[in-house]
């Protein structure tokens, strides 16, 4: 991952020189948070946190970059001066990663001296925005597999290279088991799965030499895709080839149907495997997957045991943005607060407290002011300090922590949110009293 | 960007390990195209063919990716061995950017040693089909907006890093003035737009101060945000200001709405504007833009002189996928033909050839055979050299002549292609004799 100083928007820099210029440094706080969310979204679960604060800790401009920005002639030789040495110096509360949240929760809290804390906003959103979406969709799928193996199988047609990188990541850490993107395995320690492809296939004269000959070069775990010509005849060819691939001491672990009406052919083909004595054989599917069809196919019994999820996935397909915003809150110990219509913001720093039933399901959350407390034994704040002058608080957690999180905050929600359809009820989510006071007296001042 | 070799699916090692072990080198013919288009496009606009051959001219695994497979345990030695020089010696064909294409029309050929042709997959999609994608929902914009400016604002809610600075360049090509992403001015020298957030004008006690104090610092273009708190009240606050800034030197560009009707403000800003003498001043209008509300503030009359179009353009976000493919066509000089249901195939290398009447308006396209030659006079080829035995046949084209091309190639659209609606009539796109022929043909032979 690359995190450039100039990927950022021209609006962020020009405000840097206008703070500079004014001298204004003064702390401001900064809250990411989704105005509201997608239809088809009951909730969504935090993710990206990790790339955030990677973000800011290394964030720094070189040499190259500082020469550019003077040849564009835009900016003073004393602010780019200035931006030699910066460096984002400011603390950051988050929720942890796979924490479900909803309309309105900041899930990123930052203060600094303004100019830093501004700067930072578009990489931010940037970083956030894709991996919370990418997280929200994959529990969907995790949610409708009810237990089967799920696999990110969207590279291809994710956006850009480190969008493909980043889903990975997000979709492992919402509860799919691994991912076909390489470099997510080197990167982040993501189990890796892989098949074949058509082309292999249709190179070969002959589809069982294919078979044959893709199991003898990868003996340990063999899936063969099944779909290029005739799905059922393929897996007689299968039956037919096993006693020699055994014989060779390979494993057949799987095989994949890619097309047509997967439910019939995942019967068909269980009835030819079964009946050919492959009965731990497992039957793994793909092919414009997402978390509807994967239920429809499992409502209708077809005996699918994993799904590969790909282009829905990571693009998010049916809310591929998130109305994800970043905004100023307070200013030099003053409460600000944002009164463009249809986009007024609750100002001020500010906390979420979640209550839990004895089960531990959330049953309300409340956005108060962050120094309104409340009772421990009835609720929990979802914001914890991540990082202090610039450094992370503690060491980063393992990714295979934050994933045993999400489960279990996605096991604990509610059968309502679990839901593909929207609940009866939207969550409930308040507002205290007191911040609810504090926008009404900003609203009564003038600007 | 980075093109680093194990940003690919794990199937494309496995199989080019099994090529290996097969001894499997002969030359492979594999085309990119895109089965079918999505509903809301009437055609789409090549991009990203620039970043698919610099991928191709710089593959090559590093020491520490060998390292990370070795360790994986996944590969042979004597495979990762042969990895050490794995390059791309093949040959490309492809259209120009910023070219029209239909369904089906090879947008890209590949011929190569077909383990480097199938390796390439991953990439060469995730590469192209993000920039046709960005670059065919950006044309709709252009021909919405009807000759306004259009400025990319997407980087925040763009899918990742990439993702924002490839669609600043693929809106570029297809007729956006610029865009706010600043690394995309570095890396391709593309015009950057900027202006104010609400943050910096809440961040001072009056919105008049925060315009005076912005002005002051970037005195040369200055565009002045006016929704924060009342947009026509802050229109008049810029009438009041004008004597003063004009006094300073500062050329006062635009003021920028982005909320709330956009329509009635521009309408009484306008009004302000120009009873206030500010006769000069553009409006540029943001806020969730897209063609369809473009379209629609133009057909109202709204005095708009520009838009920012962010989330939507960056997503695509009606169609934020294209059902891209790359699929082998020819192997050992036999063509081949994915039969798979509902996803078959047309085999072997081909050409696109489009008929154009004496306007330049194109007619209708022909998909033929490689070798099949059409009359210069009736049609052109669509399809070029573009690299040869791994290097690039020609030195890269500016990004301004391919942005002329493209809108050069728009501007002789039919007009039902360039309205927003779908035709009445599909484009067509007839296949020649011959290739049916063949397609027919394989069909009938065993496999």
């Amino acid at each position: 991952m690359n995190h450039e100083a100039l990927l950022t928007d021209l609006y962020e820099l020009t405000m840097l020189q206008a703070y500079f210029d004014e001298g204004m440094q003064d702390r401001a706080v900064f809250e990411l948070f989704v105005r509201r969310l997608p239809e088809a979204r009951n909730f969504l679960l935090v993710a990206g946190i990790e790339q955030a604060l990677d973000y800011l800790e290394c964030l720094r401009f070189t040499p190259d970059e500082l020469g550019w920005l003077a040849d564009s002639g835009r900016f003073s030789s004393a602010f780019l001066q200035s931006l030699r040495d910066f460096r984002f110096s400011g603390d950051v509360w988050a929720m942890r990663e796979g924490t479900p949240c909803f309309a309105n929760e900041p899930i990123l809290r930052v203060e600094a001296p303004i100019g830093e804390a501004q700067f930072v906003e578009s990489r931010l959103i940037n970083l956030i925005h894709f991996s919370t979406m990418v997280a929200s969709k994959a529990a969907r799928c995790v949610l409708a597999a009810q237990g089967r193996l799920l696999v990110d199988f969207g590279l291809r047609r994710a956006h850009g290279g480190e969008a493909g990188l980043l889903a990975a990541r997000a979709s492992h850490l919402a509860g799919f088991a691994g991912t076909a993107t390489v470099i997510a395995g080197q990167r982040f320690g993501i189990p890796l799965f892989g098949t074949m492809a058509h082309s292999y296939i249709e190179a070969h004269a002959r589809e069982a030499d294919a078979f044959a000959r893709f199991a003898a070069s990868q003996p340990g775990n063999v899936t063969l895709l099944i779909d290029t010509y005739d799905t059922e005849l393929a897996a007689h060819r299968v039956v037919e080839l096993a006693p020699a691939l055994k014989a060779r001491g390979v494993r057949l672990a799987a095989v994949r149907l890619d097309s047509g009406d997967l439910a019939a052919h995942a019967r068909a083909v269980r009835a030819i495997l079964d009946d050919g004595g492959l009965t731990d054989v497992r039957l793994f599917a793909s092919g414009n997957l997402d978390e509807y069809r994967i239920a429809a196919l499992l409502a209708a019994g077809a005996p699918i045991d994993g799904f590969g999820v790909g282009t829905m996935l990571t693009t998010s397909g049916d809310a591929p943005s998130l109305d994800m915003v970043y905004k100023l809150q307070r200013y030099a110990g003053v409460p600000r607060r944002k009164r463009s219509e249809g986009k007024a913001t609750w100002p001020d720093a500010k906390q979420v407290w979640r209550q839990r039933d004895a089960h531990g399901t959330p049953r309300e959350d409340e956005i108060t002011l962050a120094d309104e407390i409340r009772s421990p034994s009835e609720s929990t704040s979802l914001l914890a300090p991540v990082m202090r002058s610039g450094r992370r608080v503690a060491p980063r957690e393992s990714l295979d922590a934050l994933r045993q999180h999400a489960a279990d905050k996605l096991m604990h929600l509610p059968p309502a949110l679990r839901a593909l359809d929207p609940p009866a009820q939207p969550y409930p989510v308040t507002i205290s009293p007191r911040l609810r006071a504090l926008a009404e007296e900003l609203d009564r001042e003038p600007h």
